[in-house]
């Protein structure tokens, strides 16, 4: 704003600029690139600096250059040949997490959730216009609250849904419906580490003067309002969250995309402030780019539907009626409407893969000292009543070699693609391996992790 | 960047900068709601300032607070009571260009462009790993392809396409791609006025440091590289529109929304670096929120990937499949695979509806002296062969008396809703009425215009 400014007592004000910037680059990429030996134990940092705008500056710029590329196409969705591993020059792309896994599921269920739509239906923008989101299909909304009233994980009661084109636009929506436009800076947002990989990037891309990206939470403190992102299960470690932030300058957001029966053990029916779902991780439909968010504040519902409506002018119609669709099929098998046998039902059927994919995994795991993966305590699950310990839709694994300083190289160099720890915040001795891939690929992952694990170093 | 000076040269620099901006609103807002009574023979001004980054921050901020909301849901999609304008109290929502107008079309044509998509089919986030659009699906492009080849308006050789959650999508995705991250100053973003409202509003909601909204193309100058949009039609007012900028620093991106043979002549194939579609305005679906760029460099066909796979992680399936399908009805048709009646094809069809709507506009406005409406020169289509004058999907209407300062006003207080000229860039004297929508819409207003044309004052 205003000219720029040529001199600063007597400094050119460029040189100081380089310098500050260097100076942060530095700072954070030590924070960030920090071996994080010991983060269950981790506690909330004494806060030295209230930090300047420079630091934010550096550590966004820093974020975006380094984030991996969640997409890369030069070998994602690279399929496996024939099955089996006799060769292992065969890439697995373990990387994101696509959950082809259910597939075969939904395959197995026949018609139930083909959905039809004729071509003179649903041309409007409109869906309903009384409603706060006026993009939103009935339908859809009346099948997520009667889907989170079966699984009892959310509480629908007093908040609005607003629907997205999957959850990442309802992550920029929720930014930009809580930071103030007029603020002289943008708002701070934190997330504990390891952190979604994409938050970084969702922030910063279009190099916002409303919102950036701030890093670690444990990391952070401010005197200003802040928005702290709690994701639980996390992504990518599975852990159970509850957020770091103290003090009444936070404001909270709830990523819940993987609080689900077939992830964790249903403990409680969530009533946050800002919730957000998806169906690529509830039901596996990645491609129908369809998420929810339950708001209690109908001021932010509405700036977030005022985003949707920026961004792409609403929701797809077909894609929310899909959803409907599925949904709705998933709690008819519950209310005895459907006709599947209870172990067929949905949530019996993704918990028994998880289950037996989580027990072959920690075969082979257990038994390497060149691996580890997280513990966790087991629960009792409100809505199968069953007691079980996570069992989540990412494996972090930990290379535990001294050898070993980057995991994902690692792995990368026997023809297994997963994400490494410093996209998630933390020490590359971490990766990210995704549990949701077809059964061919984590049958041949698991051979080849057995395979490494006997190998001498 | 760095931390905040607090002195320039013995002066307060929040004051300073507060003069400076107060002083650019002023001079912005004179600029932007000047009365502009000779359109047609605009000339691009002299270039008496390269621009300061201050008068581009106030531009933004002028525009950002005072874009009107375009889907504001107070009043939106109101539906007209039971036919007949026996109430005149009943509003009539013709702000947005909604268009509805086809749905009858696709009713009559019964099953031919209904979809079925069972439950486990499209699952994936991927469509074609192999494609720079990773999730573009082949059936979706193939139909665009043959569409463009039907129609003669513009080319597909050479050209990669971009699939995007409606063009709103692939506009902001083009800034992206387009506007350097590493630049100190974001980058301009012009068109000349009358230009397409939400264009200010979707290049500055983020306060992106990477572009921003610069105004009317006519009254830009610099010497930085910038990007100019070129609407052609032009959306509001349907003229025929050529780049206004000078010079090998501009950058030109072509939205080509309502470059269809129902619209306007087709002259010649289009042949740009950037061009814009979208299913909503070329056959009606807005609801299935898809659009498409054709992009003749693989670098920026890439980034605008990178950019949609950040903000939605791709685009719905579910809505490529039927936009595809949709799209392949109409090529059907006049392929002679389909079974319809000449004048029963799409473009016949929506042709004679416009026509009929043009001439019934015209046979009101010619009567008054209130109104007038722009005059088009015609032209041969090499589609159909025929010679018209554009018709466009909007009404760029005058109100010609001097009582009436405030068009969208004055039409508002007779509860019709329409879009004024501010919103445009232009003067306020101007307003846009959608001619898209139901026919029993369109008749309540044209019998309402006529009762005013002959109102006394």
């Amino acid at each position: 704003m205003g000219k720029p400014n040529k001199s600063l007592m007597g400094l050119d004000l460029k040189v100081v600029l380089m310098l500050s910037v260097a100076l942060n680059v530095v700072l954070i990429s030590k924070v960030l690139y920090q071996e994080d030996e010991d983060q269950e134990n981790k506690i909330s940092m004494v806060c030295l600096d209230t930090g300047s705008s420079s630091s934010y500056v550096s550590t966004r710029d820093a974020h975006v250059s380094r984030s991996r590329t969640p997409f890369d196409t030069t070998t994602s969705g690279t399929d496996v040949l024939n099955g089996g591993d006799g060769d292992s020059g065969v890439i697995i792309d373990l990387d994101h997490g696509n959950p082809t896994m259910y597939e075969e599921y939904w395959k197995q269920m026949g018609d139930k959730t083909t959905i039809v739509i004729p071509g003179w239906q649903f041309i409007s923008y409109f869906s309903d216009v009384k409603n706060v989101c006026w993009f939103l299909e009935p339908e859809f909304a009346k099948a997520a609250i009667r889907l989170h009233n079966l699984i009892g994980n959310a509480v629908t009661e007093d908040h609005y849904i607003v629907v997205g084109t999957g959850s990442s636009q309802l992550y920029q929506a929720v930014l930009y419906a809580l930071a103030p436009t007029d603020s002289p800076e943008p708002m701070s947002v934190v997330s504990a580490a390891p952190f979604y990989s994409s938050y970084p990037l969702m922030t910063d891309y279009l190099k916002s003067g409303i919102h950036r990206w701030a890093g670690d939470a444990y990391n952070f403190c401010t005197d200003e309002p802040y928005i702290e992102l709690v994701t639980s299960p996390n992504n990518p470690d599975g852990s159970i969250r509850l957020a770091v932030a103290k003090g009444d300058k936070r404001i909270l957001v709830h990523d819940l995309a993987y609080y689900w029966p077939q992830y964790t053990p249903i403990t409680h029916r969530a009533d946050e402030d800002i919730m957000l779902f998806t169906i690529s991780k509830s039901t596996g439909h990645a491609g129908t780019r369809i998420g929810w968010a339950l708001v209690r504040d109908p001021k932010i519902a509405k700036k977030m539907t005022k985003f949707i409506e920026i961004n792409t002018i609403g929701v797809s119609k077909d894609s929310q009626l899909r959803a409907a669709r599925i949904l709705q099929t998933v709690s008819d098998d519950y209310d005895s409407i459907g006709n599947v046998k209870e172990d067929e039902r949905f949530f019996e059927y993704s918990y028994s893969v998880m289950v037996k994919r989580w027990k072959e995994l920690r075969a082979v795991v257990d038994k390497s000292e060149k691996f580890s993966l997280p513990k966790f305590t087991p629960d009792t699950c409100t809505f199968s009543g069953q007691t079980f310990e996570p069992q989540p839709a990412f494996a972090w694994l930990k290379c535990e070699e001294e050898t070993v300083e980057d995991c994902e190289n690692f792995f990368r160099s026997h023809n297994i693609l997963t994400r490494g720890g410093k996209h998630f915040g933390v020490s590359p001795k971490y990766v990210r391996i995704s549990m949701l891939d077809s059964n061919n690929k984590f049958k041949i992952f698991t051979e080849r992790l057995l395979r490494l694990s006997s190998m001498k170093s």
